[in-house]
């Protein structure tokens, strides 16, 4: 876990070193830092990692929330498919369920920056696959297959046009929960503030480390790599939240999710076999 | 309530108790430490700890949100039902309104950890039983049922397509609440964070005993253990609240509001018996 | 006000006065307390009572939203009624609009915990009240009530079936109103975070009066007194803000909000007659 | 700006001289007051004084958003008839467009509580007016003549049963951010938080007027002062801001934003003349 | 990145010299200021400057949010199209879609007060472009002109009314999505709280500057002006991230997005060419 802050660490480490050898030496050069000065600098500091906190874990938070959607509005459709459509469009409606898992994984694929062609999930025909390759966003040409397929049952006469309307009300929700995950995971989180709050950071080791430079060195170097390390591991953990699509342990995760769709779907389908669901993490770090 | 973090108080005492022993035996060696250095570290902490206890307390206030949708729309159900069919249906809006009081059932039994099929709820019929034993997620197929039922209430001409569109939205509420309810389950929060909590609160701990070393050890140990039991009880209390569903005492009461659910669902109906409601616990111990 | 700490007040007041006394007579043997210790805890205290000042503060929030939304809807169902169904059914409206307003009264009185049967609003006929009787929950029988009106109205063919589900509707969002109300109601706040609440500001307060031992006894007991009262008197206004439906002054005003329905409602019905507003209180006391 | 706190300020300015001329003359009989009691309660001040901003900054933001709405929902309704009717009904759009145009006005009018009837926007016919003066609240009046007035279109066959309904979940928007607005208007805020609030500001001065007694009065006066007049103003932006509908320069500017309706309006109805828009103020006092 | 608070960091630096040159002549007559109270004014910023970083960086995340909802509903519009209209209608559906394109480059322009009908997009017939000169409020005018490609469209009978009823809705979301825009544009942050941030600012630096005056000046004037400079860069950012739309470089990137929504519709229409992707930004400064 420190491997992650261990250049900081170790610039806190040197500044501390630095400072007790220049007390040794220079004694009575330093200047008096009273501690109210780094205390309030701490406590600064504390308010604005609370809000960046704040504002990465909403983000995860959102991601997560997008992706229980894309769960909700799966199993939906192939619910509302079986319902509106007779028995005799039992092909169809596991059609359309296999192009929905397939856009799951594409979907989670590609917010990663993945191709999703690569991924064999045995859940897309052919010519569905070859109209994919000219298309840029693969989900987006995913969503318009299934449109055209619910359109073309409309055309057969097999669906009612209220109940044809419900079901583009279900693609319209899963277009949405599209674009909120590719808005979160293309905007930018201003990362000048990130820098303000290193800089305060190390602002506020330097002048602790001259605030308590009486305490014996043996004291005061864990004191302050401890508190540093503190800091940046918070501010670590907000900047791993913030973006959820970057195939780090703090992930969504997208193919789990995906993968318990696919077996919802097939269970719906009444399907005889389906994939073992992901493990779950035990130990999640960040 | 102590029992709960007996462990951490421990340690804390004896934390507070060697230093103090140390203060009589090396007096003179331990570092001086300024108050500054644990009291910035307490507010810091405090910071932390309220951003903490705020997400998990808005976990908590969602899960019980959703819960308070579930029991919207299972009246819902039953209302729209009574309305769009004529009195003839009877029979089917009592065998649907009996599906839902199970659903419920199913679905607090299932985000716990349980087996729903042992719970005999005595509202659903033999077949249906039959058909759950093959699903994975339960609740699900129950919604799967319920959407099959209006399927067939449509085909027989009973239920006019914008009743039946309707009642359709509703059911797609429900499995919406199925899948935010089992969202909130499945999300680990953060572990790291905690983590990092505790271990400022030991570094706090250790400071402040050492700052404070000159107050007399009858006022010290206490007045440490009570901060310390403090912290942790804060902490402890955000952690069971950020997991609504693990048969704590915290819990959002599932099974009670299933119960509410089948009163009002039976007394829609206009059946002549209903389940007591559950007595509210009078004090509530996290 | 001050009445409602004063319990709590004259503990702190005799804190006070025993540890100045003490002073006088085993001055010497108290311990050193620095004031960094109170300090600290003071904002700590300040924080976590922050946190649930804002918690409260929303439940109180959404609780009044609640209450707007069904005037909004309470409205909205009488113009609507009046814009789908041509103008012989005027006493229909009549009666469904005043039933409406019986709604408000008894879904306000029911949260309270009152009878709602106890008020004579006079806008219920006399077979809808001995319907009633056999239910618990009144409002939700109301709500029943306004559902089967609109079935028979539209059985009568009075009412288009794409008018009739936009009431349907209507009356969707009110029993959604009525569901989120009870919630609130009904979900106790995590009470042991207030006894954490309550025990910190005693912590606080004692050391803070060993800290400030030597200020001469007229200044320190009205500054603790005023201190305590202060925290005191904020996590009562947390207190009584999160329960809004108790008969308490800072409640949300359930029976004014239910007579301007009314207004409302009369007057769009183009009656002669209606109740005057309920005065709004000048001065509003928590 | 300082006008509006001159009262506190002058209190604060007496109690600061009072103090430094007590400091003159019993000088050594003043307590001494360690400077951590003033500057914890200043934290604490600061903390409450945040969550009192937050909240009220929400309430302003939340009318602002409601006025938003109704501009999205005004120009949407107008769209709506011209692509709903045909050619032919021209007039009869202006007419509901330009009712709308005055709704708006009677809205802000109604929420200021001035009387929406003596702005003449010619905008209403004379027969609209005449029915307006049996109504208390006019606004609503007018919803229910557009509602009305959609009816008669419905019943001359001049608009699809569909497209009726779509029209009518325009208006409910409307009765409902009417209705938010109304809420905002009508809920007070706690009081006895601010009384808190300031009880707490003036110990914060007392006790800080004390503690640096011996700072000379030149420095000591002015510092008193303005720290003062920052909490007290800060104070008043957040009472200023809960409360936007009050005649106030931190007011929603609802006229200017009935201005821009209007204009849009008449565009949208390709009209020749239509008023110039509101200008924005160029600084914006609270 | 410090040219932009060069100012405040030049008075700043000036009064950390000044009050050096003070020191060193006047020495004794300067007020003596206990640490406490610059450390406490210090807090109180960070709380108020939190607050204001977290009300703009909503503002900014909301803006942010409103382009991600006219990306989905923008790609839903000609999924929609495509799925409703039979083939025949292609080029309507073309037509439409390079309409709903121009409308984003026009919504983007005329939110940063640039004139859209410069851009040339090669969107826009030459007919709708005329029509567009006589409007005030060109992307309205352009939604206008979708609702009425939409009514021909319906009364050529080939857009069954519930379809049109489901395009209607999405163009009702495009509304909603430009209103919310032009209210976050148009909509003044309350300066007066600025103001008070900076006065606090700057009297915070004087006492703190006062307070350490002991301190050596090759210290004290860089730990000032670093504090300073922390204090004005977050006030920045705040400031910046609150008026996104501004021509800034942290303003929503409202033309790339416009270019991806280009690049979306074009693949969907099955366009041969489409522009290149913006380049992201790869250093995001503020």
């Amino acid at each position: 876990m420190f491997k992650k802050v261990r250049l900081e660490v170790g610039v806190v480490f040197a500044i501390g070193l630095s400072f007790n050898a220049l007390t040794y030496f220079v004694s009575g050069r330093l200047p008096e830092m009273p501690l109210g000065v780094p205390a309030f600098l701490g406590t600064a500091i504390s308010i604005l990692l609370s809000f960046k906190m704040s504002q990465s874990y909403e983000r995860w938070w959102e991601a997560r929330k997008i992706w229980g959607s894309i769960v909700n509005d799966s199993r939906t459709l192939v619910v509302q498919l079986q319902s509106y459509l007779s028995t005799e469009y039992r092909e169809v409606i596991a059609e359309i369920g296999h192009r929905q898992i397939a856009w799951c994984y594409a979907l989670g694929d590609s917010l990663r920056g993945l191709n999703p062609l690569t991924r064999d999930t045995g859940c897309l025909r052919v010519e569905d696959i070859s109209k994919l390759s000219k298309h840029q966003n693969k989900p987006l040409a995913l969503v318009q297959q299934q449109a055209l397929s619910i359109k073309s049952l409309a055309e057969q006469g097999a669906l009612d046009v209220f109940c044809r309307v419900q079901l583009d009300k279900t693609l319209v929700r899963l277009v949405d929960s599209m674009g909120r995950a590719e808005r979160i995971n293309t905007t930018v989180f201003p990362v000048t503030y990130r820098l303000f709050l290193h800089a305060a950071i190390y602002l506020f080791l330097i002048t602790l480390s001259i605030a308590i430079q009486d305490v014996h060195a043996i004291f005061e170097i864990p004191l302050l790599v401890l508190i540093a390390a503190l800091f940046f591991l918070v501010d670590k953990t907000a900047y791993n939240l913030q973006d959820p699509f970057r195939n780090r342990p703090s992930d969504i995760p997208v193919t789990a999710i995906a993968r318990t769709i696919e077996i919802n779907i097939r269970q719906l389908l009444g399907e005889e076999s389906w994939p073992e669901p992901a493990k779950p993490k035990t130990f999640f770090i960040l």
